[in-house]
């Protein structure tokens, strides 16, 4: 065995959406040393409930820990000894019921056919009803907490998924032990140690620091059924994010190909994981996550309720930081949706005969348009809103089309759109004092799209700093399997080797900053009035259920 | 020679925006004998005021008459002496200056490179201040005749496009002897006698029965340039559609190849044609035609302002009956804007090895939905507003797409917009008395789309009679070609023999009609919200500019 086995590995989980990766980095001086990346066999299941659906099945998961770690080692001719600690980082809320000895209840036979004992996708949107109601009972009774989650509850945190459990299927509700994030999941999976980690109980799990989860009186007036729920199905012990969970079990071992004894940091939400990737570890820099949707994510040392912001957790990622999250729910996602859907076949022929993809002709071309030249505005919709109306009965919408409209017109208006959307939650943050000094942003899109990252500096008013790394959120999972195992003897020490490098910095031209302004400002009325005024959206969604 | 000679032949002529086409019908029973087609070979040139502008040179019509002639003369084995009378049609407001004989500036060297100095086609949209103003000015002066028209004058009609000609190029605006619609600068062309006619100085001149023009002293104040327009530059002669306006000169004869003497009738604009096709000479018959844009004219007995519609011209098309008429001013161009747009390659390459065509593909599909199952909605504004709002700054407008969005369902959305607005207009003319007991529909569209033809009787919750003719508005031009030349005692009986067939009959499916009675109401609400109290759609015009 050539096999290195010196223990100078940090090994980085990261679970995607559609994926997982593994990353290898040297703690000597924080190099990706290997990747190994694996796709979901199962991808996402849409279940009875149509479009808002969308399931996973936790097979894959146990799959994509094993496949990567082997091919990861083997990349890297190193073997499971040489780790030193294991961090992970996943979707959330992304959760599932299992038994006591933590086993899906997807894997028993009489549950085949349910869809709600299998894992429920961040994304899944069919818990509308229970989130309403959540938010209903939390305002009636006066719940302090609420405003800790800008005051509404969204259908995408683990409460209303599990309450949707109960209500479509008593039986799997039944057979539930525990309803938990698949990130704690897959730890429990490795260490046989079950806890839960801040990050994801702190802003998917309407857990706050202070006073922990809202007490069973509180879901006892949601519906009965929960009466019990805090302490059965959803266990109270909430650990930090990037903390020591446990060891590495002799099954866990021989189940994931690990070395046995190995420390496992507890996990942090995917996004989250890019603020260590990028040596962020204080207040006043926010992080940009690019990808299918966006994250945006930033320290500040006081803790107090922004409105429309998803939610804030002390302690969500970095130690004596409070954490706040805002996010939109599409954005690659959409212009993905838009090249799929919406180009014509000419402009395919003409990147053929270009040898460039219909992304790199359409930004070409849309990157020729003057800003406002093509009348075209979007809202970014698509998948709802997250921030600031946490509101996922919201949709697409597009404006100021005439006969001579061309598709980059209205290609330029959409991620114009997912611009505006970023500038209005920097705007909400600053409203309300949180300062922004800096954006960094990770994610594929950003490094692979000049044009894009220009028009959101050019929006934002603000220089935009790319990072290098391609492994964001797995980097990050290294620097808390770091902190987890104690490498370092502070975050900040571990950031300063772990931390990543710039790639490219972005710098808004004044003129189009100013030209972004008034169609901002339109941007801004129209949101306003479809999320409060005129309910359209909403009603063409219900009409079309 | 074999050419028959006998006079049983009415010749109607079709100037459309694209090409023009003659017609001979066989005045004993309606028969159409044969038909030629010539395309403007300058088609629509686009001048310095960009997407709004739309010019075509006179050169193209009258090349377009000779040949047309010929070959429908040729076809029919015909002979020019064999035309019992010729009858015309023709877009309008489309509108050039002439000099003192007749001949149009543009052909003079010294206005080769002036823009103004051609014939501007009716969607021209260059002189929105223009109309602004003249609206402004009749309102503060307390103009009678505003009413009439709709209590707004569009900037697609002939004294805004004159006064453009004022304010862009005096050189031509000076060297003007008259500025008048193309119909009737043809007719000249061919009697040597110029006169205009009442359904183009009606609907798009500012002409009443009653007061005639309005009065220099009004044009006076709206720029004193126009201080003496109405008998200088704009002649007061207006002789009713359909009657006889003069017979074929010698110089006629001979240039466009007719037979000197033949009686020329009148001529109407090329939409209002198709009554008298469709033999529509009485009140309560509302007649929808269908192509790049849509008309709905209905006669009736009575003459009184119907706020939003375009106007109503007492004896406009039949003598005895005030004509109302309403438009949109896009509807098959919207379909193909977003055929050639926005249809993905996948949906092409399907088509292709199903041998079909695109727009049958999307037909396909977009049927198999059910009412409101896409939960997309449109704004059918893509070339501005006619009715009710007469707001050419108004834009297309799409919501309710979300990320599964599929092609098929944003064309049945584009489809039941223009639906809705033809709903619009429906319920615009019934809130202002003027009865509507049967829809008739002709043009291209009607007869060849039978899913489009549901969703319009669907929405309007009324049968259509889709009417035979092909060529409504040639066929509608031979009627009143029948009307100048005397051949029958009354419009009553030439409909009786000239009067086309009905094609197909589509009857509401009162189910959808049903369902589509919520989404008509958010079609209206969006569309009053746009139309008066978010500007946005003219501010994003605005910045585009």
């Amino acid at each position: 065995m050539n096999e290195k086995t010196e223990k100078i590995y940090l090994l980085g989980l990261d679970f995607g959406t559609l994926s997982a990766r593994a990353l290898l980095l040297d703690v000597r001086d924080g190099t990706e040393v290997a990747t190994a990346v694996y796709e979901y066999p199962h991808g996402i299941l849409s279940g009875p409930v149509g479009a808002e659906s969308a399931y996973q099945h936790p097979r894959d998961y146990e799959e994509a820990l094993r496949v990567t770690v082997a091919e990861v080692l083997k990349r890297a001719g190193a073997s499971p000894a040489s780790v030193l600690g294991i961090g992970l980082d996943f979707t959330a809320s992304t959760v599932l019921p299992v038994d006591t000895e933590g086993r899906p209840l997807c894997y028993r036979e009489e549950f085949a056919q349910d869809f709600e004992a299998l894992c429920k996708l961040w994304k899944h949107h069919g818990a509308t009803a229970e989130a309403d109601l959540i938010t209903e009972v939390a305002r009636r009774e006066g719940e302090e907490w609420l405003s800790v989650f800008g005051g509404k509850v969204s259908c995408e945190w683990m409460m209303p998924k599990l309450l949707e459990v109960a209500r479509r299927s008593p039986a799997v509700f039944a057979a539930t032990a525990r309803y938990l994030e698949a990130g704690d999941y897959l730890v429990w999976q490795m260490t046989g140690v079950e806890s839960h980690n801040t990050c994801m109980a702190g802003y998917k799990g309407l857990w706050c620091k202070k006073s922990g989860f809202p007490k069973n009186e509180f879901w006892a007036k949601v519906d009965p059924v929960l009466a019990d729920v805090i302490g059965t199905r959803v266990s109270p012990h909430v650990i930090p994010s990037g903390s020591f969970a446990g060891t590495v079990s002799a099954e866990g071992a021989r189940k994931f190909g690990l070395c046995e004894g190995t420390p496992v940091a507890a996990p942090v939400i995917d996004a989250h994981a890019a603020l260590p990737s990028a040596g962020i570890v204080e207040a006043g820099r926010l992080m940009l996550i690019l990808g299918t949707s966006a994250c945006h994510i930033v320290l500040d040392e006081t803790a107090r309720p922004v409105p429309g912001i998803c939610g804030y957790v002390e302690d969500g990622i970095v130690p004596g930081f409070t954490s706040y999250e805002a996010g939109q729910t599409s954005m690659g996602d959409t212009y993905a949706w838009f090249v799929e859907n919406a180009v014509p076949a000419a402009y395919v022929r003409e990147a053929e005969e270009r040898g460039e993809s219909v992304f790199a002709l359409l930004d070409r071309k849309a990157s020729a348009l003057r800003v406002g030249e093509s009348g075209v505005l979007a809202l970014d919709f698509f998948n709802g809103n997250r921030t600031p109306y946490a509101d996922y009965s919201l949709k697409g919408m597009l404006i100021g089309m005439t006969l001579a409209t061309r598709p980059e017109e209205i290609y330029r208006a959409l991620i114009e759109a997912t611009a505006f959307g970023t500038r209005r939650i920097l705007e909400l943050y600053r409203e309300n004092g949180i300062g922004i000094g800096e954006i960094l942003a990770s994610g594929g899109i950003a490094k692979k799209n000049p044009f894009l990252m220009q028009v959101y500096a050019d929006v934002c008013g603000m220089p935009i700093r790319v990072m290098e790394s391609s492994e964001a959120a797995a980097r990050g999972s290294c620097l808390l399997a770091a902190l987890g195992a104690g490498c370092f003897p502070s975050a900040k020490e571990a950031a300063k080797v772990l931390g990543d490098r710039v790639y490219a910095t972005y710098v808004p031209h004044e003129e189009n900053t100013r030209a972004y302004d008034g169609l901002y400002e339109e941007y801004v009325r129209l949101g306003e009035y479809f999320a409060k005024e005129n309910g359209v959206m909403r009603r063409l969604g219900d009409v079309a259920r």
